[in-house]
C-alpha cells in the first residue's frame, strides 16, 4: 500500500518536471503580475500618462527575476527582450489588463475563482524559476552554495527584489523599504526554495529533483490558496523565525531584555518578528533609547535615525510577486 | 530629371554614410553636451566644489549612450574610457567650457549661430549612435528586433535615459520624473529612429542604409534647427502621437471620456499629448477622481498617487542631448 | 651604508610583497568595515530589525570594492560570494559584532590600542587591493591608463563609491552627498595609489613595484594611525589640492575673485579646500550670487539649486573605509 502510494508519487512528480510552463503557466504568470502593478498606488495614472513607462513597468515585473540574475551573473539583461514570444505575449496581457475596452479583462481576472486559479499556477512558475536560477549558477561556479542559493533567490522573487527600481520608472521612490528590510511572504518562501533547491543540488538534501519539485509545488500552492482564501498575511514560517531570531540574533546586549519581551508581545499576536519589531509602544521605544545610552562606547556613537524608524514603521507598501 | 534627381541623392547620400565622425563632428556632440550640462541648475556650483564630480557628470553626457548600452549588452561600462583620445577630446572641451579664464569659450559657442551650427552637427552624429547600436545589437542577437531598438535607443539618447543617474553624481534626485516617464524631442526622435534603422537592417523596411541615413539625418538637423530658432518645444510628431493614443491607450474606460476630452484640448493648443495630460484644470482632476471611484474594483484599492501627479507635473527639468 | 640601507628596503619590500592577506589582514579589514558600519546612524536598528539587511550591507562594505569593479569590468558582482572562506570569515565577524552576547567583541575591538592595529593592518589590505584592480584592468585594457585607474580606485574604496546605494539596502537615502562631490580621506588616498600603481605598471614611474608597494603602505598607515591618534581629519594633501584647484579650476571667471577669496580662508584654517568652499559666510554667498548675475547667458539660466547648497554643506555624514 505504501509501496503503491510511492510509486503514485513517483508518476505525479515525474508528470510534474516534464510539464512545459510555457503558454498556460507563463500566461497566468504575466496576468498576475500585471495585475498586481495595476493595483500599486498610482499605476493607473502612470498608464494613461505614458503607456511607454507602464508597458516597461509590466516587462519589469514580468521578467524581473530574469532581468535581476542576468546582471547578478553578468549576461546581458536586455537578454528576456530576445524571447520574442514570451513579450509580446506578455506585452498582449499587458494590453489587455489596462487598456482593454470596457475593462473587461480586469474585471474578468479580478473575480475571485479566476484568480485563485491563475495565482495558483503562477506559483507552479516559481518553483521553474528558483530550479532554473540554481542550476544557471551551479554551470558558472561548481558548488558554490552562496551563489547557487542567491542566483534561485533573484530568479524567483527578482520582481520584488528590484521593486524600488521598478518604482523609479514610474515616478515613485520610497527607499526607506525594500524586501530585504522587511520581506514579504513571497519573497520569503522563494529564499526558501533557493536554500532548498541548493542543497539538493549539492546532494547536501538526500530527495530527488522531481519529489522536491512536487512536494515546494504543493507547499507554495496550497499557502497562496489558504492565504488569499482567509485574506490572512501571516506567514507559515512566523514560529521558526521566531525562535531562530531569539535564538541568534538577541545576543546579551543592552538590546536583549527589550527585544524578547518584543518578541514575545509578536508571537502572541501572531505575526512575524519583524512586524513585531516595530509594534513597539512608545514606551518600549523610550526603554530602547534609554538602552542606547548604556550601550555608548568610544569607537562611534550609535544613534537612531529617524529614517530607519521610518522605514521599520512604514507597513503600507503592497508588495510584488 | 527625376533619375539625376535620385542619382544625385544617392552620391549625397553615400557621400554621408562615409562621413568620418571622429575629430569635428564627435567635438561638436561634446562641446553641445557640455554646454546642456553647464546650463543645468546648480551645476555651476558642483564645478565648483568638486571638479572631479563634474567630469564624471560631463563624461556620463558625452559618453551615456555607451555606457547604457555596454551595461545593456553586459560589455564593461568602463570601455569609453580606454578610447583615449575620445575621452582627452571631452575632457580638454569640459575643461574649456567650465573654467576658460575670462569664460571665453562658454560666451563664444554660446552665441546663436555657432550654437545652431555646433547642435546641427550633433544631430549628425546622433544617427551613426543609432545605426552603431542597432548593427551591435544586430551581432549579438540575431533578428531579435526589440533588442536592436533598444541598444540602438539607448546608444542615441543614453545621457537622458540615465539622467536620474547622472544627476546623482551631482547630489540631485528627482526620483518623480524621468525620460520614460515624459519623453523629450531628443529621446522619442532617437526611439523613431532607433525603430526605422532596426526595419531596415531587418530588411522589413525596403529602403537602403545610406539613404535611410540621408532622409533621418535631414529630418532631425532640420527639426532641431528650426526648433532652435522658433523657440518651439513642440514636437513634430505631436499629431500622430495624439492620434495613436487616442486609438490604443483609452479604451472604453471610466477613463475614457476624460482623457479625450483632455486630449481635444491638449493637440488644439498644440502641444504634445503628454503635456495635455498634465494641463488639466482643477475641475478634470475632480472628475478623473470620481472616475476613479467608479473603477474601483474588488481585487485591489486604485488610488491616485500624489507622488504620480507631481510627476507629470514637473515641467522644469531641462532634458539632456 | 647608503648601499646597506637600500639593501635592507629592498628586503624588506620584497618581504611585504611576499606576505599574504588571506587570513590576518583580511580579518582585520572585514573587522575595521563592519565596526564602521555599526557606528552609522541607525545601523544597529536595522541590525534587530532585519538581520538579513544588516548582512547583505556588511558584505557590501567587506567586498564593495569586488563588487563594483566586477561590475565596471562586466565580470559577475555575485563573484565574491563564490569565494566561500573569506565569506564565510566576514559573516562569523559580522555575527559576532552585532550580536555577540555582552557585546564582548565589540567592546574590545573598539578599544584604542586593537582599534588602532587593526585600523592599521587594514590600510595594507589596501595597497594589495589597489595593486589588483591595476593589474586586472590591464590584463583587459591594454596601457589604457584611465581605465587601471579607474579599476584599481574601485577596488580599494569601492564601500564608499557605492555608499548610496549601500545605505538603500537599510533604508537610508542621502542623494544630496556621495563620495564624488566630497571625498573622504580614504577615498582620496586611494585615488592617489592608484594612480601611482598605474603609472608604475604602465612604466612611466621608474620604480620596481614591490618599492613603491613598501613606500605607499608605509604612507597610508603611518597617516592613518596620526589621524587616529591626533582625531583630526585634516587631509596631508591639503596644501597640493588647494594649490592645484586654485591653477586649474577657478579661471579668470565672475566667480575667481570669490572662489579665491575663500580658498585664503579655507587654507588659513588648515582645512581642505572643499571645506573651505562650503565654509562661506552669509556675506560671500551674497556675493557669489550677485558674481552670478553677472554671468548670466543668452544660452540657459545658470542658477544655484539649493540642493547642491545642502549637499556642500552636508557634513554630518560618517564615511566608510
Amino acid at each position: 500500500m505504501d509501496l503503491f502510494g510511492m510509486l503514485y508519487l513517483d508518476e505525479l512528480s515525474h508528470g510534474l518536471a516534464n510539464l512545459s510552463m510555457f503558454p498556460y503557466f507563463d500566461m497566468a504568470h504575466y496576468i498576475v503580475s500585471v495585475m498586481a502593478l495595476r493595483e500599486q498606488p498610482g499605476a493607473l495614472d502612470v498608464s494613461r500618462v505614458s503607456p511607454l513607462a507602464c508597458w516597461f513597468s509590466s516587462m519589469l515585473y514580468c521578467f524581473g527575476g530574469a532581468v535581476l540574475s542576468g546582471i547578478m551573473l553578468a549576461e546581458p539583461p536586455v537578454a528576456p527582450l530576445s524571447n520574442g514570444t514570451s513579450v509580446l505575449l506578455a506585452s498582449i496581457i499587458w494590453y489587455l489588463i489596462f487598456y482593454c475596452p470596457m475593462d473587461v479583462v480586469y474585471s474578468c481576472t479580478a473575480l475571485l475563482p479566476l484568480r485563485l486559479v491563475l495565482s495558483g499556477m503562477k506559483e507552479v512558475t516559481r518553483t521553474w524559476k528558483v530550479l532554473g536560477g540554481v542550476t544557471l549558477a551551479q554551470k558558472k561556479y561548481k558548488d558554490s552554495l552562496l551563489v547557487m542559493i542567491a542566483i534561485g533567490w533573484a530568479r524567483g522573487a527578482g520582481g520584488g527584489l528590484i521593486s524600488n527600481f521598478e518604482q523609479l520608472v514610474r515616478g515613485v521612490w520610497k527607499p526607506e523599504t525594500n524586501e530585504l528590510l522587511k520581506m514579504s511572504y513571497p519573497t520569503k518562501v522563494t529564499l526558501m526554495g533557493a536554500v532548498l533547491f541548493s542543497l539538493q543540488q549539492t546532494h547536501y538534501l538526500p530527495l530527488q529533483k522531481h519529489h522536491l519539485m512536487l512536494f515546494y509545488t504543493i507547499f507554495i500552492v496550497v499557502n497562496k490558496t489558504r492565504m488569499m482564501l482567509t485574506g490572512s498575511s501571516s506567514s507559515p514560517f512566523a514560529p521558526i523565525e521566531s525562535a531562530l531570531y531569539k535564538a541568534l540574533f538577541t545576543g546579551y546586549s543592552p538590546y536583549a531584555a527589550l527585544t524578547g519581551e518584543l518578541h514575545k508581545a509578536g508571537t502572541d499576536n501572531s505575526i512575524t518578528n519583524r512586524t513585531a519589531c516595530c509594534g513597539t509602544t512608545k514606551e518600549s521605544k523610550e526603554n530602547r533609547s534609554s538602552g542606547q545610552n548604556h550601550s555608548s562606547s568610544p569607537g562611534g556613537g550609535v544613534e537612531s535615525s529617524p529614517k530607519a524608524k521610518e522605514a521599520s514603521e512604514a507597513e503600507d507598501s503592497k508588495k510584488i510577486n
